[in-house]
């Protein structure tokens, strides 16, 4: 018989738990049979002592049988998805499920909400008026039927063990633990039956790894992981020190990803390079492309085609969004620019803290239980390169809220940095995997 | 403002909690606040990372003060008490009470109950029939000046927090913790207002601290706290690893203490030696004594005077407990023995073992929850030096659960070890500091 307190032991001692040992906790935790207490001492425990390959796999594999789990590769297509660790401006889902669509895959997305200063995807598509994110299981299969794909929220029946063990580490201090952060992207990704999944793990200060260290770290795990599980897997490093796009907040990053779609040369430069990045090795990992410059000429040419932007209409009349009252309404939300004080190059814009303004805007939450502005957010004007010269415009600045206004704008300020010659250029895409 | 998270992140890191942080987090998590899974979280990352000294210290004085204090020094005498960490047989506190009331110095006793395989001085007291062991503080002030003592158990006012945080480590894994331990010691010690404490450090398999390197450990942070907050302290090593006297379960060891106070002679010399010896360590502790010496004749004299019985029945009788009623209701459970399988000499009586037996015959509780058998108890015929002849009673054992006998049987069977020759003796007393 297994007894909690002594499998809590063994975890504190430092011992590693078994296949066995781990699947009973879980299981017994969504019975209620095992406290939070218990739960939360065993996170505790596990983000100091760390959890093995093996324990690590083990815990993925009893949360991703904790609740459904999807039969979607039955429908004789490539099944794929991305999943990136967060970033500040990250619209990359927004371009990459119709363009995979659009390819010929089919994109299963179950996404995730905003939490401190990153955004979430769920959160994003849900600003465009009428669009649903929870949808019944039902519907799900006729969605990747009929336009290749979807964006939804995780649903109570998805990973529940997850969701158990994330509220509980979101209060008590063990979100950062390589073991448990593996082990909550996988169960979920595995519910969606992938053939295939992409890894965009964002390295640096916008990101929550600020090391390149952790990220390797995190990797790794997730490499041995999915070996363990047969998930076929590529990880990309991107750089996550500056925004991405100019866009930052829901319903303008919904807005820019639209714009890029629609006229592939508006696409930010940045957001272009990894978005196409991301699609090729979303389409290599299921074998849909030959070589990574077979995957990037189908990516390019769907791009350019129209034929992307077109996939990203369909998905959003599918799921019951309204695009041009949504346009109308967020054209109503003035903006308050933020001004340049020196004249120079921008050298940096650190992300972190343009994701606190966003938050401040009413952007993000603080806790899981706030809500979100879908108005709130931020157009950034300059990048890092670009010359400005005194009252320039920085960037613009919207929310819902106008009281929260003069601090985003202070914070804005800071996050900005200059010089007299404009920075190195950094590569974005660090490594493929 | 202070957040949990962050402070837990704190802790979880290796850091060091200030004073501000630990009281605000006891006094948030009385009042809820912050969850029973923080605490939990708190609780194990304190027993990994472990606690300071200053820590410590900040975490017994919250406890202290999360509820009632009481104000006994005003009653104008020498107020002691002494903490055991627990083993088996120790019935040493009904005889300690008694001796140093009558020596006058005030002992109000707050206690614990059994848990595991070690007993509980109020369950043992609560074995006389009618003795309450909850008492109002109104009575407590008119005990301590009628008979100078009283053996009473923790009620819901005093140090509620330790309360709460015991029953979490007992669930979470976090019992074995030397600053988790010693702050849930020291906050109930210093609610009694005491002038001077004696602490009994356990050594052997038979208490908590298999090892004398925990005990040193235990016994320094003890001493740190002690004083850090003005406790005068004294620490008694001794060995745990054969039960105390003959008796082991409550109304026995009840008994036991009560025909050792009537006669001197007939108390058993483990008994004797150790009693003696705290109790010298509690006038000590209190300048009621001038010296080791003189504080061992006092006690001898009150013992052997037959004024510490006197004291005993004047306790028992103020506290409502009917002594004539107790001897004749437990008169009528039958012992049934166990008989030597050999010949030779006992070389060892595993306390561990035979506090098991007890707890299967139902002396104990398994967890806080159980409900003890006050009748249930082993006495035993044979201890270590003895010899034996095959059939002749190594010990009786005693239940109202006739069915738990066979396996007591067996297990206090096991605890046994013979040998041809009587074994060396073994210092009880191994060090006073």
């Amino acid at each position: 018989m297994l007894i909690p307190g002594e499998l809590l032991r063994k975890k504190r001692d430092g011992g590693e738990l078994s296949d066995t040992e781990i699947r009973w906790f879980v299981e017994q935790s969504l019975l209620g049979t095992i406290s939070e207490a218990q739960i939360a001492a065993f996170l505790m425990a596990a983000c100091i002592r760390g959890l093995s390959r093996q324990e690590t796999a083990a815990l993925t594999l009893a949360m991703r049988d904790s609740g459904v789990r999807f039969h979607w590769r039955q429908l004789g297509l490539p099944c794929v998805d991305k999943h990136s660790t967060g970033g500040v401006g990250d619209k990359l889902s927004l371009l990459l499920v119709p363009i995979v669509a659009a390819c010929g895959a089919l994109v299963p997305m179950i996404s995730g909400r905003a939490l401190g200063h990153t955004g979430g995807t769920v959160d994003k598509w849900e600003s465009i008026q009428g669009l649903r994110t929870a949808l019944p299981e039902s519907e799900l299969g006729h969605l990747l039927r009929s336009v290749g794909g979807f964006v939804i929220g995780q649903s109570e029946d998805v990973a529940p063990a997850d969701r158990l063990f994330y509220r509980l580490r979101d209060v008590t201090g063990t979100v950062e633990s390589i073991g448990l952060i593996t082990a909550s992207i996988l169960s979920k990704k595995l519910v969606e039956d992938l053939d295939g999944l992409v890894m965009d793990i964002k390295v640096g200060s916008g990101g929550f790894l600020p090391t390149r260290e952790l990220a390797d770290e995190l990797a790794e795990m997730l490499r041995a992981v999915a070996n363990h599980v047969g998930l076929p897997l590529r990880i990309v490093f991107s750089r996550m020190d500056t925004p991405l796009g100019y866009a930052v907040g829901n319903w303008w990053e919904v807005a820019e990803a639209e714009q890029a779609l629609r006229d592939y040369g508006s696409a930010p430069p940045d957001v272009r390079e990894l978005t196409e990045r991301l699609a090729a090795e979303m389409l290599l990992v299921v074998d849909h492309a030959a070589s990574l410059e077979d995957a990037l000429f189908q990516v390019r040419s769907i791009w350019q085609s129209g034929a992307a932007w077109e996939r990203f209409h369909a998905l959003v009349r599918a799921q019951g969004g309204q695009w041009e009252e949504s346009v109308k309404a967020y054209a109503r939300i003035l903006p308050t620019p933020v001004l340049a004080q020196r004249e120079g190059y921008v050298t940096a814009i650190e992300a972190r803290t343009v994701g606190l303004s966003a938050l401040l805007l009413g952007a993000g939450r603080r806790t899981q239980y706030d809500t979100v502005d879908p108005a709130a957010g931020i157009l950034l004007r300059k990048k890092p390169g670009d010359d400005v010269l005194p009252d320039e415009p920085l960037a613009e600045l919207y929310s819902s809220n106008p009281s929260a206004i003069p601090e985003a704008q202070e914070l804005l300020q800071q996050a900005y940095e200059f010089g007299d010659a404009p920075p190195a250029p950094t590569p974005l895409i660090l490594e493929v995997r």
